[in-house]
């Protein structure tokens, strides 16, 4: 889902001319839309809050005409003379509008009282839109339902991507909109699977609702009611993991519930581009996948390995193997969800899942991580290179999923691991000043940049997010956004070039 | 000094030929020669075993004996039809003579009754030969003075390069020896210093020579015994770490003492080129070095920073400073002496360590990591590659220390992080099978990886490797090996295209 909309850069480059500068005017007019869609996507959470009647309605109220105000004085204010888009303006509008974005959606939260502190609320919605999960919240299951519901249903807006959603249904501001949606769409590389980029865009948002309903109705199948079924399926659809109760789907004691949760995990893990070829039943295609098979075999694998481990821990084998089939695919999704205290289990199950979540899913998926193809591309030309040690003179190209990859794209892939260990190192450190314990430090950095949620120790699946400062929220805030934007668009908005004039 | 030698295979590629095969007969017979090396270089801890009478010289005479014969047979009984080294005969060379050195190295250790298990001997003679100087021993001070002096001597030879030292001091077998050279000699790039390579490799060698002297003259003017200072400064000119004492440096409680220790541990992590231009005068040539700024930088930013942070745990300022800068030289050169738990120090500083333990220092000393260069072009590359996401036409050449860097090196410099990860990663996941504790999981891997010697918790420095199994103990014999030989020629013993005919 993430990559769905990608689109080379070089199709355009109509700012590159000498003495362009930032188009100021058009970037905020766009943030105005956003936030204008950002109030229309709070009207449902209004309605559950209305029908529950928690008093959580106001706040909703205020932040919708709060919203709406400031995107309408944007929208129509401001009249740029240029509605191209260039690569930086694509670059600026990504990265401003999910942080413009979360600040909106934390206002719910904050206003009810719900989260008395604004760094709070901020970092709770961060983590919802970018589908990490991660809470600061200690006592869930008190909250207004309508706070919740909104709680839940960021992930379900960031998991489709909301920049592409505002351009899908919002009349064509810039005739190139390719630069906002290569900005928020992550994976290596990108196959368009119709001619036409709005045919895609379609005909994936058409697959993640139908995946969003199926799940709901399997969970009311299963007993769930309306209300938790819509809340965990929003936490499964945007691989998030936020969940109405405390101890996630622990709670419900239903091993039917945990199964279909299980399932749909991995599902939403993988490339939707999949879903397109088994309805058109190219299963060549399907068959050629190697990511698809790498994720599948990477999920089995781990599920085997750590019900061995973990054997002693619970009744017979079933119960290990749902037990360990769950954790491992919250956590190669990324969505976080847990069963069980897996702090408790043994280091080696502890590291392979530590493993699973720095890796994530598949590119195109809404799961978030280092990606599986940028793995096997990794890989790939590890092996190549040592191979070409042997043999200097030989050429060989790199094929992944039965196409030569470009030499760019490699040596993309291998600048995107050191930036991404750069977060992950960065992170660790500025948190270690205030913590002792390098495995919360480290995991908590981890699970922040691969928006997964839980990590081990003080972070672990019973622990929450509440006590680390003010300033280290901020850091893992940003952490959670750098991830959910693939690192460019985020890092980039500390680059003096994108604000200065040439 | 470590990169010294390194020559471009692009030099010679005759065997690239269809139909050529590994040149078995040359590759044992160069091994046998370096058999003949090692018993010749047995004799000085013999007759320090003779001087100090402990017992342990019949060790020596029979490990001597055995490692010449194998030698001689082997040297003598081979007689190989083509005498040129092929890229891949040079792989299989460097990878192989290491294992089998380390195990000649270890009989002394064992034949003494000084490590009764070989594995436990044979962990020992790799890490003093990869200059790691991590140990197995939980007792040292006892063992007899020639088993000890022959521990820390290993240090000394492993520093400067044992096969191109084979090379040095015999007749030539081969006219192509810059496979052999460029296996065992690390770094990212390499600069000859005089036109003739073997000239290159006699001065720094007398570098080697001389720093090697000066720093026992300094320990001997602190009043260390011939014997200590000896033992100390072959620990500090292989960056290995090797003591003596169960307290290692620490025990000395002489701060004269630590800071000339600390001084030599930085100069040995610095690139042998600098002290030749220092030598020329070639101011421009020093000034222009961005690894040795970066280098001095690191060493004395996190100095700084640490001494801050354990200021507390200390009497003053300057003994605080005085251990934090000996801290950081042993390991930011990959050395590993300590004379503090610095375990017990706060975690941002333990964190500062850990970060310093994986860079190691320059290429081109006798340090271990992964190099300061090859962090420096990741870093220049990644910021490269953001200013092109803004502006997709200009095409920027990145620049090191004056002069641009081909591309096939930056990609190779990413490649080879994602290899050196891979072994982290692979290393962590195997160790955590029987262990409970992750940052000893993972810091005894990096330690083991990057030639260090300590690492945190469970493989602090008061702590030692004993309680590992057997089989733990060659997993990190392997990843000293890969560490010492910056991967490649380890990795590539495990592929069947060295072996099999074409």
């Amino acid at each position: 889902m993430r990559d769905a909309f990608r689109v080379l850069l070089s199709n355009f480059q109509g700012g590159e001319k000498k003495g362009i500068v930032l188009n100021y005017k058009l970037v905020f007019r766009l943030l105005g839309r956003l936030m204008l869609i950002v109030a229309a996507l709070m009207v449902p959470s209004l309605i559950v809050a209305l029908i529950y009647g928690g008093g959580d309605a106001l706040s909703f109220v205020y932040t919708i005409l709060i919203t709406a105000a400031c995107g309408a004085a944007l929208n129509f204010l401001l009249k740029p003379q240029r509605s191209d888009l260039t690569a930086r303006d694509g670059m600026a509008v990504a990265g401003l509008s999910w942080i413009v974005l979360s600040f909106f959606g934390a206002l719910p939260f904050w206003i009810s009282g719900a989260i008395p502190y604004l760094a709070d609320a901020y970092f709770e919605s961060v983590s919802g839109f970018t589908t990490t999960g991660s809470t600061i919240l200690t006592e869930i299951e008190h909250l207004p339902k309508g706070i919740l519901f909104w709680r839940s249903f960021t992930h379900w807006i960031g998991g489709m991507g909301v920049l592409v959603f505002t351009l899908a249904v919002m009349p064509k501001l810039s005739g190139r909109t390719s630069h906002l949606a290569r900005a928020e769409s992550p994976g290596p590389t990108f196959t368009k699977l119709l001619p036409k980029m709005s045919d895609t865009a379609k005909l994936l948002y058409a697959l993640y609702f139908a995946l969003t309903l199926i799940e709901t109705a399997c969970l009311l199948l299963a007993g769930m009611n309306v209300y938790d079924a819509l809340i965990h399926t929003f936490g499964t659809a945007g691989t998030g993991g936020f969940s109405n109760y405390n101890a996630s789907v622990g709670s419900f004691q239903n091993p039917l519930i945990e199964w279909i949760i299980a399932v749909f995990m991995m599902l939403f893990g993988v490339n939707f581009a999949i879903y397109f070829h088994m309805l058109r039943k190219e299963k060549e295609t399907i068959l050629q996948s190697e990511e698809l098979w790498f994720y599948l075999g990477l999920v089995g694998g781990a599920t085997l390995l750590i019900t061995l481990v973990v054997l002693p821990q619970y009744h017979g084998f079933f119960e290990a193997l749902r037990t360990a089939f769950f954790q491992v695919t919250a956590i190669a999704s990324t969505t976080g969800f847990s069963t069980t205290d897996f702090n408790l289990w043994p280091l080696f199950a502890r590291a392979i899942l530590l493993l699973l979540l720095c890796f994530g899913a598949c590119a195109g998926s809404t799961a978030g991580g280092f990606k599986l193809s940028r793995i096997l591309l990794l890989f790939k030309t590890a092996y190549r290179d040592l191979e070409h040690t042997l043999q200097p003179r030989k050429v060989a190209v790199v094929r992944f999923e039965g196409k030569p990859v470009a030499e760019t794209t490699l040596s993309q892939v291998g600048v995107y691991l050191s930036i991404w260990l750069f977060l992950a190192v960065v992170g660790t450190l500025l948190l270690s000043i205030r913590q002792s314990d390098l495995v919360t430090a480290m995991t908590a950095t981890l699970t922040c940049l691969s928006n997964v949620g839980p990590g081990f120790n003080g972070v672990g699946p019973t622990e929450n997010f509440a006590f680390f400062s003010p300033a280290a929220k901020l850091l893992l805030s940003f952490l959670m956004l750098a991830g959910r934007l693939e690192i460019y668009p985020v890092l980039l908005l500390f680059s003096p070039n994108v604000w200065r004039k040439n």
